[in-house]
């Protein structure tokens, strides 16, 4: 057990090295990690937590550093988890870019984390939600998941936030391209970014046709579109007093703890279906597929067939 | 049980609406799903399945396009598989791109079908290959997987090809992005596209130099890139050649049948994970976490605690 009480107890203080080595931790995947999820918890669920997603190119990391100046100013700690392959922090960027983006992240109110798309050892999500979780009970007040646009993963992060917040751009089909990519589903908001090139006013007479056009079911709460330039900081105001709005109007309609039971249930799905793996696909688990298959060629049998006889192995294992 | 005989016989004679019927069976993921595609997997095995993807925007379905017009013109029967929601076969493009894809897919020798990337009942990486399966048991001598380059199983329906290939612009950072995604990794060759463009040979050098770094350990195949314009039709000869000669490589060296197992490996475990999921969450599975939220608030409890229940609870189930 290497999970030391001085590193929750520092942890807890907000300590930005023992915040790192936890989420370092809980990445390892190992029986650790659950063991400090399960300390932590009664600490876990002050942070609000905001999604930012939106297709690639979109601004989506100069909004998030705009917006942690704006919660700084407000005197608030921000921690990041940026899971997008095109985001400055995670390295696909210009140097100028990523130098700026690495600049905010020395300010003592900022903890950034970048994940990698893959190779985490479990689910994207399921690790996004633990780091965020970490953060969370290090007492930072809000958390903000940057997570590309496209790819069913990134969408689940973004969707498991407090509120999600999609980046738009002018460019002709975007918001179509959107709409095929579910982001429509998932905001509560649009941020039409780069809002002074031309074709602006039209992309957004085009994204209020395609949401008059849906079904809201909720009266309460339709989603608007604000128009920003970030990379001028216009407009970034905008969004953080939008984010507040649809924070309150949670808060009055009892949808906070509505929507928070149900990333809640979700969560709880993505912890069982990861152990499930972990269990299945042991080492054990790898050499009964290759016993099946070391005597066959493959075009002998459906995999169908291979996968009945592994599921009948694995209900005796359990 | 819906699936008749004729409907088997008129898909092995590469009918196109048994084609497309039994793909809407195998997605909607009932009991005759897995029937039908044990039914037919005597045939499956004899299409070339290609890979094709890369960052949105980067020409990849106007290349899959052109690929197509040049196996037509080799007397070849093509099939795609469209899981990219930025592709004009799904909707995401200006109209004129639309028709003019939606046109070659009425030729007689070419079958598409496009798959939302959210809302499958079945995993969408499990639910491509199946489809690739059908396609491949109607006797098409090719197919093509186009899938956006962001998202982990949008990259393993890409990877899960005979070749593999990355499609770039020389954008400034497209490579260094590339990297980010794990695109280098799944490549078997790149197409610089659009590369009359400024930059272009800069790109294709920086690409170059990325790629050296990189520890290949095959040493009788080192990924090649190839220049072309594919909406001036410039370079697609290339690309098929290139195919051409991977295809020779893979089955000179014996790599091709080392590649199927590897895909034949991942490809039963999703199966088996997919079962696993319907146990897991019917609506007894769905019940428990509803029962075991009810009495309690979310602060009160860990969900790796709840998840311990569900586990055990799911042991004595199976």
């Amino acid at each position: 057990m290497i999970i030391s009480e001085s590193l929750v107890e520092k942890l807890l203080q907000k300590d930005k090295r023992s915040v790192a080595r936890s989420i370092s931790i809980i990445e390892s995947e190992n029986s650790d990690s659950s063991e400090l999820l399960k300390v932590i918890y009664h600490k876990v669920g002050n942070a609000y937590r905001i999604g930012i997603t939106g297709p690639p190119g979109a601004g989506k990391s100069t909004i998030t550093n705009q917006l942690i100046k704006v919660f700084l100013n407000e005197n608030k700690t921000v921690g990041v988890i940026a899971v997008d392959p095109t985001s400055p922090y995670t390295g696909g960027a210009l140097l100028g870019d990523r130098v700026r983006m690495n600049e905010i992240g020395l300010n003592p109110g900022v903890f950034i984390r970048s994940m990698a798309t893959r190779g985490s050892l479990g689910g994207l999500s399921k690790t996004a939600n633990d780091a965020a979780d970490i953060i969370d009970a290090a007492g930072y007040d809000y958390i903000i998941f940057e997570t590309v646009g496209v790819g069913q993963s990134e969408l689940d992060i973004a969707q498991a936030a407090d509120s999600t917040i999609v980046v738009l751009v002018p460019e002709s089909g975007d918001s179509v391209q959107a709409m095929k990519a579910g982001l429509m589903e998932i905001a509560d908001f649009f941020v039409m970014n780069k809002s002074d090139r031309p074709g602006s006013e039209q992309a957004i007479t085009s994204l209020k046709t395609i949401l008059m056009m849906k079904n809201y079911e909720d009266k309460l709460w339709f989603p608007t579109i604000i128009k920003a330039t970030a990379v001028d900081n216009k407009g970034v105001e905008d969004i953080a007093n939008e984010i507040a709005r649809h924070r309150k109007y949670l808060l009055d309609t009892g949808n906070f703890q509505k929507r928070r039971e149900n990333h809640f249930h979700m969560r709880i799905k993505e912890i069982v279906e990861d152990r499930i793996k972990k269990i299945l696909w042991s080492s054990e688990g790898q050499r009964k597929i290759h016993s099946s298959l070391d005597s066959l060629k493959i075009s002998d049998i459906s995999p169908y067939k291979i996968a009945d006889e592994i599921l009948d192995n694995f209900k005796k294992q359990l």
